[in-house]
């Protein structure tokens, strides 16, 4: 061992000990005849002393110590006189006797602090570097807590991990696969698991009754701001259940991390709202109730009233931002450029003020008389000072997601979507099936392995599109961190939900087949749940963006800029794998 | 839920109550007017019970059930007239009053019994019916309960577990890549790591400290007996360590499994030799040593007798076999045959036997006098009944590997591989360099980064192949569980290194710049180890194969014959991809 304390441990009843510690140079200062040299490992940061009156050999060889340069010392443990007490250290410091280089360093291209100098495409290509700074560096501390947990948890609950094979064939999830050429196998490929899904519905098919995995998983697809080719799933599998005990159990999971990693107590259940009142009240299947701004709607109040826009409109309805009403005209603009961005797609925006005597002044005025627009403060139970916002247009559906984007972004500038402050829902009833504009059919909503719900069961040749499913998102502060759903187990049902897909007997043999059969050996009935890790713990540590808990993520192309990845292969390779490039240019 | 209990947990101490238990047929017997069902699950087998007498219906949908089928009872628990104390549920039966069949079953392709008549083809290609089997699920058990200690044992000892990326960019390491084509990035290739090397001497460079992580490794090799084209490595990497602080981590996680995985407390440190003496005494640098038969080298007694094989030999070596003089000539001759078999390639086998009156009766007789063969004798501590087994030829390192596979080959004979026993030990001081006949060039007997022993680091200029290295490996029976070595942190030792292995500076750069590079920025001392996990949980289960604790594992050509992986691609997926197949015939 180099050492025999850390940077983090010594206290001041360590006073007089001689110690061995070794670390980064953080920083050094010259103060009169001494230099203080703060080192730095992974546990904290001690201050170390040189005293030229002492040793001035040694006090000119730790005026010549950089940023950054590895260094072992031996010295004597003191109180300090000028004590820190924001450091855990901070009441002693290390009277060096020895000092030994082992490494030194260049001057890294950005301060390794955690407001460091460095943009983020410097961050990324020296992530090693990055890497050094506490504030990433307790990003990876806090997940490796977090899994630790999660698997303690599972564990005491008698789940098993059982790792399932990366290198598989194609799944129908959806997604676009990435592939494996097979040298073995000359013209076949691998697929990389989108999720275990099918493996992990095979061992519950195999007795395995209670599995998860944290489980690496791959997506080709175009990457949006906050998503990565590889991702990491909490994939967990229940046999013998029912929705209800499967929310009990990540419920439990979810409140036991609260409880053991940020020491919050949640005693009262998750809220539960199902999929239809999400949409009705929040425009979102994963609504953000950390505040309230509920939709009400105003077809009844507003329409009839002259004002063509809204008299033209399927759907009318608004927040009501408290205390908002000080929102000046420029501001109320900028939400109206806001909701019309073509992300949005809002036509804009009606605001009505309620003033200090309670009398309601609106933008659309004119058209409404004061009565109405009491009518309209009283909808929202608003009072002296809140700020009522509408949105209107001709289809339900994409107006409460418009109104939707409206409200956070409006709790956004007011404040309210506070990263200390932690909601949990459970979203339910989501619907079996989509719509699907592009393929002018019905699709699953979440997989074709979903069951209805067993009261919908009839409507399933009436009425398709009304069918709720057994399945379920966790959110947390409008983020989906988990979903799933009890999986169908019987294969008279199993066949009727392909028939409405529009898969033929023969399809869905080819696509699903190999599942189904090892179904017709006794499945039991079965149910799962996967949460996403990243997103879970960027929660957790209230990042903005999953790439922080990540220790080497890709950027949005794809790559990983520190390696260099990907790149080309020798032409060796390409041979051996017997496939050739083929780039169209 | 489906059931209030499982098959595994009801006693004599449950009679009375009303219990709701699912599961799957294991077996039905019909004795009197009685049925009595056999129900399993994870956790265990209760008898179930029905009577023609209470409920003649009951019985009869009872009478229908076929193996395998999956279904619910309600019933009473009793107890049995007739008990059985195999079984933890053994004392007691249910008296079912309800039967749910949740699901039927076909009849399965080979018996559910730990004692199956399905052949290995046909249970890898039904794998989901053969994790049923209890004696396949206690092995998956075995590998969650030994992962779950192993993180406990490194998270108590600060190590971090960091997850790297999977899809990253070729590495130095030897064996061929698994390459991913990128559809963002035209004739470019993602690699599969066939280890996180690279990325977790990063993380110490990022003052991890200690960093470990259960990861999955690929490696594109043909495939012999025991080998999976996907595994899993307990990786770990400490920083400011020298190879003691190393080795007594891991040793201590070793006797941790042991202890509380096994039972087996190991209160001795393990045994250590170095790669010499392993070569010398045992010819395998993982030699066996739950039994001794260590070589005696015989060229002063054996050699200048007139016998031209001996004489003509550079190594002279063997073994002695306590209380094998029983052997038949037919049993020797068989022994003969294997040491002759080309994948040994030995030339012939010598055998002395000590009769009961102590004289010595070889098959050289004509050639060696009682005199030399009591000398014979007294080398090897001989005494009545024991075969002594000679081997010659004319490299000393190629004979004794012989003789180490006739070592082996003699202790399966004599019964002496006992798996409930286990020898653990520490094969250190690794040669730096090992000649390659192919290349004709010194090869890394470990890889590049490897730190050679500072007292033999004057070697390296002039006699590189005597230099060892700070490389070491545990072996437990015989098998290579885990290895690893101190890295090299100072870059002009790294390029003297590069320099042996003879790359020019612009290769070095090239193949290992990007490290080099890192290092540059203040890397400290550092070392580290990796277990294969596979390995470890087989020889902990007793295992003669990787494959039977691997829940998906895939066969010698590396397919997965479940799920039938690998498979070919369609013509859209290729062209997104911008690659084409080029099989040649």
């Amino acid at each position: 061992m180099y050492r025999n304390h850390t940077c983090g441990e010594l206290r001041i009843a360590d006073c007089g000990k001689e110690v061995v510690l070794a670390g980064w140079v953080q920083r050094t200062r010259k103060m009169g005849g001494m230099i203080f040299v703060d080192l730095r490992d992974r546990y904290g940061i001690t201050q170390l002393v040189f005293d030229d009156n002492t040793d001035s050999d040694l006090c000119a060889q730790a005026g010549r110590l950089g940023r950054e340069f590895v260094i072992q010392v031996i010295g004597v443990v003191s109180e300090r006189s000028n004590k820190n007490p924001k450091m855990p250290t901070g009441d002693i410091e290390i009277m060096v006797k020895t000092l030994n280089i082992i490494n030194s360093a260049l001057t890294p291209p950005f301060t390794i602090e955690d407001d460091s100098d460095g943009g983020d495409d410097i961050r990324m290509k020296y992530r090693y570097l990055d890497l050094r700074r506490s504030c990433v560096r307790r990003n990876l501390e806090l997940r490796h807590n977090m899994v630790m947990e999660i698997r303690k948890f599972l564990d005491n609950r008698s789940f098993i991990e059982v790792e399932t094979p990366i290198l598989i064939n194609s799944t129908p999830e959806g997604a676009r696969d990435f592939v494996v050429p097979s040298r073995m196998n000359p013209g076949q490929f691998y697929a990389l698991p989108q999720s275990p899904q099918i493996l992990k519905q095979l061992l519950m098919v195999s007795g395995f009754d209670r599995y998860f995995q944290i489980a690496k998983c791959f997506r080709d697809e175009d990457l949006r701001a906050d998503r990565q080719p590889e991702f990491t799933q909490i994939d967990c599998e229940m046999s013998f259940v029912e929705q209800e005990d499967i929310l009990e159990v990540f419920e439990a999971l979810a409140k036991h991390l609260f409880k053991n990693i940020l020491g919050i107590e949640m005693n009262e259940p998750f809220m539960r709202m199902t999929w239809h009142d999400a949409m009705k009240y929040y425009g979102s299947d994963k609504p953000d109730l950390r505040f309230d701004m509920r939709f009400v709607e105003l077809m009844d109040i507003m329409k009839g009233h002259g004002f063509s826009v809204f008299d033209s409109s399927a759907y009318i309805g608004g927040i009501c931002a408290k205390g908002a009403a000080v929102y000046t005209r420029k501001q109320i603009d900028q939400l109206t450029e806001y909701v019309k961005r073509p992300q949005i797609g809002g036509k804009g925006l009606v605001y009505a003020r309620v003033e200090a005597d309670g009398s309601v002044k609106s933008s659309v005025d004119k058209f409404f008389n004061q009565d109405v627009l009491q009518k309209l403060k009283a909808a929202f139970c608003a009072v002296p000072g809140d700020l009522i916002l509408i949105m209107c247009g001709d289809d339900a559906m994409k107006t409460r997601k418009q109104l939707s984007e409206l409200r956070l972004e409006v709790a956004r500038q007011l404040g309210l979507r506070d990263k200390s402050k932690f909601k949990c829902l459970w979203v339910v009833d989501f619907p079996m099936y989509e719509w699907s504009d592009e393929e002018n059919r019905l699709m699953a909503m979440h997989h074709p392995f979903t069951s209805p719900k067993t009261e919908d069961v009839p409507l399933l040749d009436t009425d398709p599109a009304s069918v709720r499913a057994n399945a379920y998102d966790m959110v947390i502060n409008g983020i989906e961190v988990g979903g799933g759903s009890i999986r169908i187990h019987d294969s008279s049902l199993q066949a009727t939900i392909f028939r409405i897909l529009g898969f033929t007997q023969e399809e869905a043999q080819q696509k699903f087949g190999f599942l189904m059969n090892a179904f017709k050996y006794g499945a039991p009935p079965h149910g799962g749940l996967a949460f996403g890790l990243d997103r879970l713990v960027s929660i957790f540590a209230g990042l903005d963006s999953i790439r922080d808990c990540i220790a080497f993520p890709k950027n949005n192309s794809g790559r990983d800029v520190m390696l260099d990845a990907p790149g080309p292969l020798d032409q060796l390779q390409l041979e051996e794998l017997q496939i050739k490039v083929d780039v169209k240019g």
